[in-house]
C-alpha cells in the first residue's frame, strides 16, 4: 500500500509519501514515491506514485527516456502544469495498456499519481492524475490532494488545512496525516519524504527524508499524542460530570 | 453508510452509532442502528447494525419474535454473551441466505453487527459478528470494534483509547471518531447514540441523543477542531525555524 499526498498553499507546495511497497505480506520493500524533476529557474516538478510498482517504475521510465532523447513532447518543454498532467496521464495510461496486454492472472496494473509543482511564471499546482489518465486539480476550498490509503489520515487535513497556512505548519500537519496513517496500515512505513517548496522560488525547496528512527518524526509522533490526549482533555464535560481534573491521564472508574 | 464503535473498558462500555441510511444519493433516511435489550438485574444487550437495512431490521425483527412466543433459544435464556454472539451470527446469515434466494440483481444483502453487554455476574464483552455469522470479540491490547466507514475514526481510538479511560473520556472520544467520519462522509449522519453502560450495573446507563444541532455535539466539535490546532503549534519546529509562535492560527508566508 502507499499513501501520499500533497498540499497547495499560497506560500507554496508540501508534499509527502511514504516508502512502502508489498505485493503479498512476504514480499514487503522500500521504494521512494518521491520522483522530482528540477530545472532551477524554469520549472519543478514532483510526481507522487500509487499503485502497481511495475507501472509506475513504467512511468518514470518513459518520462525520463522521453528527456534523454529530446523527445517532441517532454517534462521540459512542455508550457504549462496542466500539458505536464496530460502528458503524464497519457503515458500512465499507455504503460498500463501494454501491461494488460500480457495480462494472464487478473493482476491490477492500475496506477495513480499526484503531480506538483511549479512552470516559470505560473502559479504552482498539483494534480491527481487517476489510473484512466484523466486529471482533477486542488481547489482553494479542498486544498489538497491524497492517493493510495487516504482515510486515516483526512480528518487532520480536513480540519486543519487552509491556503493561508506556512510551509512548515502544513509540513507538520502532513507528518500528523502520514504517522496516523502508518499506525493504521502496516503497509504504509517509512522512510517518510516530505518537500516543502517556497511559491516562485523554482529551486527544489526543502527536502526531508525521515527512517524508522529519526528523532525528529518520532518527537512529533509523540507529541502529537500528548497534544490529542490533551485537547480530548479539554472537550466540555457531559451535565452529570463535575467540571473537575478528571482527565484522561489520571482517569480512575467513573461512579453512576 | 454507516459508522458504529464500541469500547470496552475496565469501568465499562461506550458503544456510538450514527443514524443515516442511504440507497442511492436519492434515498437518504435516519434509521436507529442502535438496539437495546434491557433486562434490569439480569443482563442489558446492545446491537449496533451496519450493512442492508432489510437484513439489519430483518435480524432485529427474528430476535424480537424469538423473545415473543418464548422460543427455547431466545436473547433471554442463554447463559453467556459468547453465545449471544452466536446465536445473533446464526440469525444473521440465516436472515441473508434467506434474501440472496430471492436476489435477482446482484444487491448486497449483508449486515455486520456490533454485540456489547453484560449478562448477570458475567464480565461485560464486545463482539463483532461478521455477515457470515462467525464474530471476534476485543483484546485488552484493542480494547474496540467498529463497524462501516471505520478508517476515518480509527486513528483517535488507536492513540488514545486504553481499557482504564473513564466512560465520559471514552464516550468523548467516540463523539471526536463520530464527528470525524461524519466530516470525511456524508453519508453518515446525525442523530448522534451514544450508550454508557457501567460495568456491573445491569441497567441500561446513560443513553444520549444528538441531533445536528445540538449544543454539546457542536461544542465538543467546534472545542476537538481548536484542540488539535493546538497540538499542531506545539509540534517541534524543523531545524531551520526559530522556536517563536508561529502559529497556524497566526501564519504568514514563511521565508525560505
Amino acid at each position: 500500500m502507499t499513501y501520499c499526498c500533497a498540499i497547495r498553499l499560497d506560500a507554496g507546495l508540501v508534499l509527502c509519501t511514504d516508502s512502502r511497497t508489498n505485493a503479498g505480506t512476504d514480499q514487503v520493500n522500500t521504494y521512494s514515491k518521491m520522483h522530482r524533476f528540477v530545472w532551477p529557474g524554469n520549472r519543478v516538478l514532483f510526481l507522487l506514485s500509487a499503485g502497481n510498482l511495475a507501472t509506475t517504475q513504467g512511468v518514470i521510465g518513459r518520462l525520463n527516456k522521453d528527456l534523454e532523447r529530446n523527445a517532441h513532447i517532454n517534462l521540459l518543454n512542455l508550457p504549462t502544469m496542466t500539458d505536464v498532467a496530460q502528458y503524464v496521464g497519457m503515458i500512465s495510461a499507455d504503460v498500463q495498456r501494454n501491461q494488460m496486454e500480457r495480462e494472464i492472472n487478473n493482476v491490477n496494473f492500475e496506477a495513480t499519481f499526484i503531480l506538483g509543482g511549479q512552470i516559470d511564471t505560473e502559479a504552482p499546482a498539483i494534480f491527481l492524475i487517476y489510473p484512466q489518465g484523466n486529471f482533477i486539480h486542488e481547489s482553494p476550498e479542498h486544498p489538497f490532494l491524497q492517493i493510495g490509503e487516504i482515510k486515516y489520515g483526512k480528518p487532520i487535513l480536513d480540519r486543519v488545512i487552509r491556503p493561508d497556512l506556512s510551509l512548515e505548519a502544513a509540513g507538520r500537519c502532513a507528518l500528523v496525516s502520514m504517522s496516523s496513517t502508518m499506525r493504521s496500515n502496516v503497509t504504509v512505513g517509512p522512510p517518510i519524504e516530505l518537500a516543502l517548496y517556497s511559491a516562485g522560488s523554482l529551486q527544489e525547496g526543502r527536502i526531508l527524508i525521515f527512517d524508522e528512527d529519526n528523532q525528529f518524526f518520532r518527537s512529533v509522533t509523540e507529541c502529537w499524542s500528548n497534544g490529542l490526549l490533551q485537547a480530548l482533555d479539554n472537550l466540555p464535560r457531559f451535565f452529570w460530570e463535575k467540571n473537575t481534573d478528571n482527565t484522561v491521564s489520571q482517569d480512575s472508574a467513573p461512579h453512576f
